[in-house]
C-alpha cells in the first residue's frame, strides 16, 4: 500500500468515525438513512463502552420523534409460515403507502429448533423494496437485555418514520411473553390441523392474542381452515373479556393466494381505533413503559445477587435438600438470604 | 379473684406454654389432634420472633410426615358456588374415608369485593363433621408471605392425616396464580351465562385449569349448563396440549341435586392416577418447591431494596419522566440502580 492510499484510508476511517457521534447520527436516522438506522443499531448491539456511551445519548436524542407507529407482535409455530405472512402483509402495505419495519427475535439462544435468523433472505421480495427495513433482533444472554434492545430498535425505526413495526417471534419459548409485553397489538397465527402442529406453543398465549389467522387458507386446505377458524372464534368468546373492550377476531388467510390479508390490516386499524377512542391504546403503552421499567430494576438488583459464585454453589446445594425434603422452600430462600446478609456486612467491616 | 384460683391459673398459663414446643405441637399434630394442628397453624402467623422459632422447628420436624395428600386449588368468581360446591365434595369425600382440609385464601387485601373469610360459617353442615378441618388462610402483606403461610399450612395439614387439601380462591386477582402454583390439581368453576358473570375472572385462568365445571346444573339451568360445558370441552381441545398429557376436562354438577359431585373426584383421581403414572405428579411438586425457593429469594432480596424510602421517592419521580417520554425504562432503571450502588458504596466506606 503506498502512502497515498493509506492516508485516504485513515482519512475514510476517521470521518467514519466523525459520523459515528450521537447527533450525527440522530441527524441520519430523521433524515431516513436506512444505512445509518442499521450502524446506530449495531451500536444498540455492541457492548463496548464508548460504543454504549453513544447508543445512550443517540436514543435520548430520538426518543421525542418516536413513538408514532403502530407496534405489531406476530407469533406462531416454526412451520406456521410467518416468513410468507409478513411478506404478503408487508407487500399490502407498501401500496397504502406505509413504512415498515420487521425486527425478528432470534430465539436460538432458546431451547426451541426453529431459527428466524434467516429470515432477511427468507423475505426475498420485500428485503429489496424501499420504505422496508427488515433486520433480526440482536441475541442477547439474558431475556431482559434482549427486550431493551429490541425496545430500542423499535424507538430507532419509528424515529426514522416506520409508522409499522412488525416484531416476529417463535411462540414456543418465553420470547412472545416478552414481545407481547412490548407491543400494541399481538397477533396469532396457528395451523387448520388441531393435532401435533400445536405440540409446540405454549400455553398462555392463545389468551394473549387480539387476534388468530388460521394460515395456508388455499387449495384443499380452505374448508378445514375455515373450520378452523369457526373454532376458535367460539373459544376465544369463551374467554373472559378484554379490560380494553376488544373482543379478539379469529379468521383465515393465505399469503399464497393473498385471501384476506388485507382483512388483517382492516382489524389492527379496527383494534386501534378501538382502543384509542376508549384511551386504552395510551395506558397500555405507559403500562409497558412501567412494567420494563421494573423488570429492568428488578433485574439489575438480582443479577448482582445470582452471578455470585459462591451463591451459585450454595443455591444448587441447597436445592437437592428441598428435593430431598429436608427443608422447606421458605426455609432454604432464607437461609441463603441470611448467609448472604452476614456474609456482606463481613466485609464492609 | 382468690390465691389458689390465681395460682390454678397460672399452673394452666404455664401448661399451656409448655406445650408450646416444637416437640410437643409435633406429637399433637401426628396424633390427629385438630386443636393443636389450629395452634400450630395460628403460630405460623404469629409474626413475634419466638413463634417464628418454634414454628420453623415445627415445619422442619413435621416436613417428613407430610406430602401424602392430594392438594387441590378450586377457583371461580364470587357467586359461582364455592362454598355449596366444597360442602358437597366434602361430604362425598367423607364417604370415601377421606379426611379433608379446606384452605380458603383470604383476597381481602386484594382489589376484589368478595370475602371468602365467611366460609367457615358458610360451610355449616362440612364444618361440624368428624375429619373435616376448616380454617381460612391467614392474610399477610405481600403474595409471598400469604404463599409461605398456606404452604406451611398444607404441610401441617398432611402430617396431622388430612389426604385431600382443598385450596379455595377466588379467581379475580392474584391469588389463583399463587394457588395454581401450589396444588397438583387446578379445579376452574363457572356458571352457564357466558355473558356479565364472566366479566371478573382473569385472563390466563382457563389455560391453568385441569379441568372446568360449570355449577349450578339443576332446574331450568340444566340444559344451558350442558350447553356450556360443552362450548368450553371444545375450546380446551384447541389449546395447546399439557406437556403432562393430560387433556382438561370440561362438565356440569349441581351442588344441590348432587348431580356428578363424584364425577369431579373421579375426574381427580383419573389425573393422579395418569401423572403419577407418568412421572408428572413428583416432577410437578418438585418444579413447585423450586419455584417458591427462588421467588422467595428473590422477594427478600428485592424487598430490601423497595421499602428503601429514598428510593421510593426517586422511583416515584423517575417514572414520570418515562410517561412524559423523557427517558427510556432501561435508561431510568439503571440511573436508578446507580444511584443506588454510589449511596451504597458511600456508606459502606
Amino acid at each position: 500500500m503506498d502512502e497515498n492510499k493509506l492516508k485516504n484510508w485513515f482519512n475514510k476511517r476517521k470521518e467514519r468515525k466523525d459520523q459515528m457521534n450521537a447527533n450525527s447520527l440522530m441527524d441520519g436516522i430523521l433524515n431516513q438513512n436506512i444505512s445509518i438506522l442499521s450502524t446506530a443499531i449495531t451500536l444498540l448491539e455492541s457492548s463496548r463502552k464508548e460504543d454504549k456511551i453513544i447508543s445512550k445519548e443517540l436514543i435520548t436524542l430520538c426518543l421525542p420523534y418516536s413513538g408514532n407507529s403502530i407496534r405489531i407482535g406476530i407469533t406462531g409455530v416454526p412451520g406456521v409460515g410467518k416468513s410468507s405472512f409478513i411478506e404478503a402483509l408487508g407487500k399490502s402495505l407498501l401500496e397504502e403507502g406505509k413504512k415498515i419495519a420487521v425486527l425478528a427475535i432470534d430465539p436460538s439462544s432458546e431451547i426451541s429448533g426453529g431459527s428466524i435468523l434467516g429470515d432477511k433472505t427468507r423475505m426475498e421480495e420485500l428485503s429489496i423494496k424501499k420504505n422496508v427495513f427488515i433486520r433480526p433482533s440482536p441475541a442477547g444472554k439474558t431475556l431482559g437485555g434482549v427486550a431493551q434492545k429490541t425496545r430500542e430498535s423499535i424507538l430507532l425505526c419509528e424515529a426514522a418514520g416506520f409508522d409499522v413495526i412488525l416484531i416476529e417471534t417463535v411462540g414456543v419459548g418465553q420470547s412472545e411473553t416478552m414481545v407481547h409485553s412490548m407491543v400494541d397489538f399481538f397477533l396469532l397465527l396457528m395451523l387448520s390441523g388441531a393435532g401435533d402442529e400445536l405440540q409446540g406453543i405454549k400455553r398462555g398465549i392463545m389468551e394473549m392474542a387480539d387476534s388468530i389467522f388460521i394460515t395456508k387458507s388455499d387449495g384443499d386446505n380452505v374448508i378445514k381452515a375455515k373450520l378452523a377458524s369457526r373454532e376458535y372464534q367460539n373459544a376465544l368468546h369463551l374467554f373472559p373479556p378484554n379490560s380494553n373492550g376488544w373482543i379478539p377476531k379469529s379468521s383465515t388467510c393465505s399469503s399464497l393466494s393473498g385471501e384476506n390479508i388485507s382483512k388483517v390490516w382492516e382489524i389492527i386499524k379496527s383494534f386501534e381505533n378501538h382502543t384509542k377512542l376508549n384511551g386504552w391504546f395510551l395506558k397500555k403503552r405507559q403500562n409497558q413503559d412501567t412494567f420494563w421499567f421494573q423488570e429492568t430494576l428488578k433485574e439489575l438488583i438480582l443479577s448482582d445477587f445470582f452471578n455470585n459464585g459462591s451463591i451459585i454453589e450454595r443455591i444448587e446445594k441447597i436445592k437437592t435438600q428441598i428435593q430431598e425434603g429436608k427443608i422447606t422452600s421458605f426455609q432454604a430462600a432464607s437461609e441463603i438470604y441470611l448467609e448472604y446478609l452476614k456474609k456482606q456486612n463481613g466485609t464492609s467491616i
